[in-house]
């Protein structure tokens, strides 16, 4: 009997994955990328600390003054929106003494920020205005001392900040994920989805590493397994090919399928926008390293993740529809439901992955099947990134 | 006044035991042994992870397909029976994508091990029989794909298994045990336990170093201090000195002591197999790393151990009785009762010693009196097992 | 734009405060001072477990065999009462094999101290009196083997110890604390502390690091923004500076204040002994690393801190009154309110600093503006201790 032996590796080093071993397999990264404290803190620093992360709906700060804290990788952040209607990130730390600026999770119309400490005062685009005895040290700097900023952008309806020194290119990166996948960026413009509104919000607490999330997103050798609500709504995904794999291809609704819902009955009002190529299609599409979009002709369901440790990932997931669907009370149970099965179905599988990524088992990892290759380009690419 | 000097080690090497100090004395292990993190994952690397683990009784997994999920130091595996009623133990890890296989703690008349996340399918010797497109892709060995295998023996009625690459003589190691203390292995065949039955099954929860467990169990300077209703039955025990320490001796029921029973009434039917040298006597017998078995004429009181954290450990304690004693429905509560107390007793003590691994007052350890003196030898056999 | 960039030092060397930055402001320590596990335990074992620490009210052991258990750096300790009255310390672990001998924080009247293991006893001088078979054990030396002891003081009516080997001089630590801030010794004996009675007693439990507890007791820029009750009070300290800055000044009741209430309503019966230069004003204390006292003419409040972990710190605060105060069962609330709130309010926004100490906006720390420059001299003080 042969057991595998044990793994006594640098666990900040991971082997690649992708190399064949037969026909039919290809090899996983090993377990402890998904349950290294060490391989995580990399990842903080070295993706979620510098690459292009979306943190909220730019509807959530809608006005002057609006405001929300937010996670990024360790660091808590300030996104709100300045007298120009800009949006603007700074860290919440305040500049005197280091006390958390802002502890309300989110707000309405602040003309500043003041530090509950010292009175240290900050207007909305992160300048130091006023503070006790500041008039008596004039060598205070209010630019200098001014509350640190993160880059911002607004994209898609959604603000996106940067913690790097030098942002990314957001056409190449973001923009560029996109493109790769839909063929053009116009593809995703006919959804129009900065001017679409949130019908539901549901995040989601779960107990694995962000990389399974995102790997569980790639395939649907699983689709058969455990989506049965979405294999009927779109019956090439039983065969186990993900629409991903294709440049431009959106996996076809089923015969005697009206819409994209929980039982495949008629859906709501289309976005005028969409082709009739787009039609009767569901496009999906990831981001990296934080975002899945996934685009259908009448709605447009949006995930960002926010990962809080090795075996620890909060997913926010938006169902956004037109605004006259959303005015118009119309019933929109049925098309949430879907995808929040399927949310709930991916997230259980993610789970029972994670609990294995420390077994001597799975040390040396596992295997992709064929329709699974393309996730080892996925891996290597994490991996790499956090060799800086 | 002279305080202990900080401890300033390599907290993965131990200092020996046994070092005599004065005729009354000798030393234990220092405190970290008991506290260290280090120390505790060697153990599991070196000792839980590698030696025969006692982890269900035989008749948890009666029939083809019973199953029990069970922890092996760091390792959940699948402990089950296939088609010619033989154990079977597997890493509870799909050889796919690392999955948990099995999630429910135990079930009965499985005909197979079906992942959840993408249906790969095991049967119950662990062979790959199906996974979706399988067909398709003739080159995936199924026994090269099969769950991946521990070693497994069952004696006495229990489960047994390793997990080392080659797992250690079961003659020397746990049968060696039993003959060490007894004399020869016939002594213990005598109480028949592969055929007695469970009549009653209590888990502890206890906050201590397994270590210390084993320790309280092979010493009874104690008993006349915590185990008053012990030391009732056992008059000897009131000295002292542990039944273990001579090869073949059991300690004697006092004079007007019926049988092993928290108020010394009478137990139940003898088994028949009992010598009457055995008779009114109580035998302990410690199987490294993790069995008490405890042998009165009437039952079997059978302890094993789960290491989960250097502070944490959970014990199994099985009341066995003769079949014919369990289907009459007689009245176990008072034979149960004795060894509960003691239980309770000991785990107590080895809690309030826990507490106490980290103090610098307990940096270079405690001290052993003469009818202690043998403990020091299992403390070395586990400083040294580590050092590998 | 410009981030700090990340912090990448030793994490158990600290950087010392007060550098100049401009005319203003000089440096504070960097956020890891706060937050690293390697400086919290740096500190338990040079500062916590080697300097004189107080402990205990000299009353809550009033009589021969009265205990308490404590928590001294790392370490638990019984403080006791011998039969000559003198307070005692000893570690609470037992020299045999290390249970803990104490598991009650408190009791009354013991008569010697018995381990509930092995019924090893000791008395109320920590001597070895007893075990079972102790007479056939000669060689084991009686106070050789007795608990070991922590230097032990009282003093203004605490219990004071210090686990060091050689106790650091008390008169030059303790008392030199005392004699620098009101400019000797007599002026803190005119309160009678010693005789003084507890009034009331709250403990509280604060999410930040000690220093940020001992930093925000030592600076007034704080009061105009969190403290609007003892502004009223002291209408000084209103003006950012703190009584603490100045050697023996105490900040002076504002006119139309009749006592140190929460309301500026009339106090209690004043302490004989204070001066007429004491009368009318308040003084605060700070006696490192764990003692704030704080000195009005009807009562005095004393605060002591534990601290838990880097983010974790108890402190445990005693309002005093002469004992005619306390018989004759005057409405107290008034004055205990007023430092209440203070507390509440300084805990809340030491715990605001806690959250932000481990970000890259704060690696660097922040500023001290000059009311707070004395705070790096505390900051440098505490960075040096940690070096030895």
């Amino acid at each position: 009997m042969t057991l595998t032996e044990n793994l006594t590796v640098d666990p900040s080093i991971l082997e690649p994955a992708g190399e064949s071993i037969s026909d039919s397999l290809v090899r996983t990264l090993p377990g402890h990328a998904y349950s290294s404290p060490e391989v995580f803190a990399k990842e903080q620093e070295h993706l979620f600390e510098k690459m292009w992360l979306c943190v909220a709906r730019s509807s959530d700060i809608a006005k002057p003054g609006d405001f929300q804290t937010v996670q990024v990788g360790s660091e808590n952040l300030i996104i709100s929106r300045n007298r120009k209607k800009e949006a603007r990130a700074f860290f919440n730390v305040c500049r005197h003494r280091g006390a958390k600026v802002c502890s309300a999770e989110s707000g309405e119309g602040a003309r500043s920020f003041q530090c509950p400490y010292h009175a240290w005062t900050y207007d909305l685009d992160g300048k130091l205005i006023a503070a006790p005895n500041l008039t008596k040290m004039p060598d205070i700097g209010r630019e200098e001392y001014g509350l640190r900023k993160a880059h911002v952008r607004e994209w898609l309806g959604y603000v996106w900040v940067s913690l790097a020194e030098e942002a990314p290119s957001f056409e190449e990166t973001v923009m560029g994920a996109v493109r790769s996948r839909l063929g053009d960026i116009e593809q995703i413009e006919h959804y129009d989805i900065d001017n679409l509104q949130v019908g539901r919000r549901i995040t989601y607490d779960v107990k694995a590493n962000w990389k399974l999330i995102v790997e569980n997103f790639m395939e649907c050798y699983h689709c058969a397994t455990i989506h049965p609500e979405l294999t009927e709504v779109l019956p090439e995904f039983a065969d186990g090919l993900a629409a991903q794999y294709f440049v431009g291809h959106g996996a076809e609704f089923g015969e005697g399928i009206s819409g994209f819902t929980v039982d495949g009955s008629e859906g709501v009002e289309k976005i005028p926008g969409v082709t009739d190529d787009q039609d009767r299609r569901y496009y999906a599409v990831t981001i990296r390293p934080n975002v899945f979009v996934n685009l259908v002709p009448d709605h447009v369901i949006f995930h960002r993740m926010i990962p809080l440790a090795p075996d620890h990932t909060i997913v926010v997931c938006d169902w956004l529809y037109l605004p006259s669907v959303i005015e118009s009370g119309v019933d929109l149970s049925k098309s949430i439901e879907l995808f929040h099965r399927v949310n709930l179905q991916d997230f259980d599988a993610c789970e029972l992955c994670q609990k294995a990524t420390d077994s001597r088992a799975y040390a040396q990892g596992g295997v992709l099947v064929p329709s699974e290759h393309h996730i080892a380009d996925f891996q290597n690419w994490a991996a790499d990134a956090i060799k800086g």
